[in-house]
């Protein structure tokens, strides 16, 4: 079994908040791209849910400072919460780029990014359910899982970025769809240096 | 009060020398935009900041692995030397592209960027002269003022790209100052990782 | 001499193959650079080279969770291995974008850049090798010698970029090379990434 002790509770009600967030975001970039009615409210909210996921940053830290005994080391709490901050940002960052670079239809690629995004945003959320309560074995899995969805992410990115440079022939075009794309697969790495923090996490406490 | 104990004070004025000297290329940076008179001494100008930074961070590795006991975790040391010497390396990457990509006129936006970077190294020598001498909440409220103005640079550096996207024909063009923005924008992240670390030290140490 | 006790062989063994396994990268990157005989197969090769990187990385962190006694700090064995996997990431990397670009020749700069990078995974896992058995000054030293080749890897993907924009009328192939130069360029800097962990790790167990 994990050997955490769950001292403090707070902490991971805390995270599985910023996970839920997280994937509240992740589900509003889905409907951006699937459904592109009204980009520039999904925009909007994107920028709301981001602004929830700042405030929880902020408390953590803020308990951080106040808890003499904390369920795992100060600087992975710290760390963990960064990466789950990340992971929003780059939500938030993708859908910025799309109003920012008044693109008019959304390709095929970006919406199979938007259900990637999604799904590793679901399994972050539901290794940090695990932590303190499951053994490292379903922690590891969860993780690889992370990491399978974002080399799938990068396969599809690359694939993506290479159709269009057979078949973009505006330069201007061509650059704003690659910067979207690779936006849109950053937001996955975000999620394995989740994974890999959680690993670490583990890993330390084994 | 703060629960570091300056047992080694002079890790505290390395650092301070440090950030004093960033806020030294940092001026070199906004005189380079704001007067552009002879850009190339500005960018040499710059690059002596850079190699003298270069040697404080060379001096406290050094002086870390020689010292027995050091006033905070010695991976905070090395981790804060680093970041302080990233915010360096990207006002030289700034300077320098300017001088590569042969531009002509400073827009007003890299004007603002300068100012937004100078106010932020400022901000992160006031903080790091703080270091176990002021309370935690004097040095999380610097780090919120970092935050703010990196909010600020990435605003407006995205006000900026977006205006290009609108008025820019010639792509070459496009691309040179797309990338001259992000780099400066890239300095204040890098000013925030710095305030991470502060954070992240002050919250173990608490 | 060194602090560390090296309690568990293994490791350093592991490590030890992973740095053997990045210069096979290195070196097959660096073919396919000079010769540009065969790149599809070269491409396959690095990519195959890589996953057996993978399969190390993933034994490392099997091993650490199994292990009670490291030769040193959990998450700096963590930190190395990743930072090792990330070097043959890039190298992967670069080799994928010359595929997907569908480039005709290969300009003298980018032949510099693979020579580089092959010197860099060369000192590194000459570094590696001194873990536990050399002092560290030794250690400083490949340090010093990394960061110098990621200084001469910058300068030179800097004029070859700085030639593009002066040469290149075609925005899309500019596009293209600026990207291959820089993915090469970043691989050297994953080779200082290393050297900066290995430096902590010595320092804080000096």
């Amino acid at each position: 079994m994990f050997g955490l002790i769950p001292k403090e509770e707070k902490f991971f009600q805390l995270f599985k908040q910023m996970t839920e967030n997280t994937i509240e975001g992740a589900l509003a970039l889905k409907d951006m791209l699937d459904n592109f009615e009204n980009p520039a409210a999904s925009q909007r909210k994107i920028k709301d849910i981001e602004h929830n996921g700042d405030s929880l940053t902020h408390e953590i830290i803020q308990k951080l400072n106040k808890t003499f005994v904390t369920p795992f080391d100060r600087e992975d709490i710290y760390a963990l919460s960064s990466a789950l901050d990340d992971i929003l940002d780059l939500i938030d960052a993708s859908a910025q780029r799309i109003i920012m670079y008044n693109v008019e239809t959304i390709p095929h690629e970006a919406k199979s990014l938007g259900f990637i995004i999604l799904q590793s945003c679901q399994v972050v959320d539901k290794a940090v359910a695990m932590l303190g309560k499951q053994s490292n074995e379903h922690i590891f899995e969860a993780c690889v899982e992370i990491n399978a969805l974002e080399n799938e992410a990068d396969r599809v990115s690359r694939e993506a970025i290479s159709r269009l440079f057979d078949e973009e022939k505006d330069p201007i075009q061509l650059i704003k769809w690659k910067e979207i794309f690779e936006t849109l697969e950053k937001a996955t790495d975000k999620c394995e240096d989740a994974a890999n923090i959680l690993e670490s996490v583990v890993v330390k406490n084994a």
